[in-house]
């Protein structure tokens, strides 16, 4: 009876995997991730996300000054992501004019956490070695932004790249009096940005915003997640995005709730006044936009919605 | 005069970028799209997107039955997507049970636009050769989910799948009286599914919806866009995705307005009801979907809005 039941089953199945299956050899799973990048033209430029990884934050309860943490939970399920851990999304751009190879912000280096660092890596998937950037433009000193200048060992990591930064960033984090009264994340966050330029001083141009910093390429002041922290604006033929940097960052957040001010921005109603500027100009200008922190591609458009706004991610395509 | 108004301009600039970006060559903009290759996690299941390309449609005026093209233009728009031309995606699953490698619809192997075909040189990137393919299964018999079973030539693509087709499917399209009645396009889909299967059918497991068919997967009956067409759940620990093949295909406007008929739909009212039907529980039940149609990596959760759902992108992390 055994052996019929197995075989009325095996004639009832539409099929039989079992056999064959046992008899080869599984592929093992991979142990990492696929590259992270993605190409796509502006004008004549071509544009490469570049992911560097995630970093999975715990939230504290006072994580949003303005919000409480049931807020901050509500909207990470909006987005279905779940509560209590903020996932801080690192992805930066570069940008290839033709003329030039320019890279916007440098990531981690894996100087944050181990599920960060990856951005050579994906920039030679996308085939470009680190000494063929020309120029590196720093959005601010925070260490997710500067440290893939520098390895842990204090190589430098773009041999030929000219490193421009705010003015104000450097005359703030670079001043000595500032780091004696300096507490907490911010002390580390002065003695970061000391380890990364001090030996990079002559190297390191300052730039007011407000003007062409690079081919197609102009800073924007987007002060108040720190003090001199600058958007970009990258340009060619009749096409502009806006690269908006910490002024957003997580989407389902802060560009959702734009009002909220994290006790990432340094100072909030400020930080929360030029988000909402940049949001309302992205929007109304149906920019494409780049953010540092918006989720792998990073990339896509802004739009008004009854309250605060929406991230509309790009569509992947062929190139 | 010339010298020194050249020397204030340097002096003014904050920067020099001209001579040593002339003097250095540029590197190439790339002509291709970097890999279009996702994993993720399902319980202990390894799952990879795999992009295949887009085809870009130009949208007739009676493209959708119940709407005009001037709501179609507007649904494009709110995406922000150009009017006049309906992108296309396509992305397939492969699923990774430990055991098996099981590979859900099949691409378009080259053979439908100039646009898409990438699928086997991503599955390479994922470190798969075509061979280690334990099991295919297919959703419904239109060309760009089957024609990735063969080259140009005939030739197997996957050499030792068993290939696992709905009955319905094959009733349908391998049916030799329906062919002499059927006109245009529908007529190309006939002739193509005859094309594809006409050799393998010793090789081709036919199934019924409703029960397993792999080992953690699932065939759900999903009529209407084609008399046969079927979903998919995939289950691995306590986690459970749906694959809702072309149930809902671009989510601007098939999962934002879920009633539209498109002209792809064979039934019309039938694949409106099965699209309700699927979203509306992969939004109570906050499932994973994957969408052969929607955007790389083609993943998201489908949230309910006043009208309609909309398409939640997956946060693209690391392993």
């Amino acid at each position: 009876m055994a052996g019929f039941n197995r075989r009325s089953f095996l004639a009832a199945a539409p099929f039989i995997f079992t056999a064959t299956a046992l008899a080869r050899a599984a592929a093992p799973a991979a142990k990492t991730q696929t590259p992270g990048t993605y190409r796509f033209r502006l004008g004549d430029y071509q544009l490469t996300a570049l992911y560097d990884g995630i970093w999975r934050l715990p939230i504290e309860d006072n994580f949003i000054r303005n919000a409480g943490k049931a807020d901050v939970n509500a909207a990470l399920a909006a987005g279905f992501l779940p509560p209590d851990v903020l996932p801080v999304s690192f992805t930066a751009l570069l940008v290839n004019t033709g003329r030039k190879l320019v890279l916007i912000d440098t990531g981690t280096a894996g100087q944050i956490t181990d599920s960060a660092g990856t951005l050579t890596a994906n920039l030679a998937t996308a085939g470009i070695k680190p000494a063929q950037i020309d120029t590196i433009l720093i959005s601010h000193f925070h260490p997710d932004h500067i440290n893939g200048l520098k390895t842990k060992d204090g190589g430098k990591v773009f041999a030929n790249a000219e490193i421009m930064v705010p003015q104000v960033e450097w005359d703030f984090w670079m001043d000595e009096s500032r780091i004696e009264t300096a507490e907490g994340v911010v002390k580390k966050y002065f003695l970061n940005a000391r380890r990364i330029f001090r030996d990079l001083a002559r190297e390191v141009h300052r730039f007011q915003p407000g003007r062409e910093i690079a081919p197609g390429i102009s800073a924007i002041a987007a002060p108040g997640h720190t003090p001199g922290h600058v958007a970009f604006t990258v340009s060619s033929g009749n096409q502009t995005m806006l690269v908006i940097g910490d002024a957003a960052r997580n989407p389902e957040l802060f560009v959702r709730h734009p009002a909220w001010q994290p006790s990432f921005d340094m100072d909030g109603p400020l930080a929360v006044a030029t988000r909402q500027s940049l949001l309302q100009k992205a929007a109304a200008d149906k920019l494409l936009v780049h953010g540092y922190h918006f989720p792998f591609p990073a990339t896509g458009h802004i739009a008004a919605r009854a309250e605060g706004y929406e991230l509309v991610p790009v569509l992947w395509q062929p190139l």
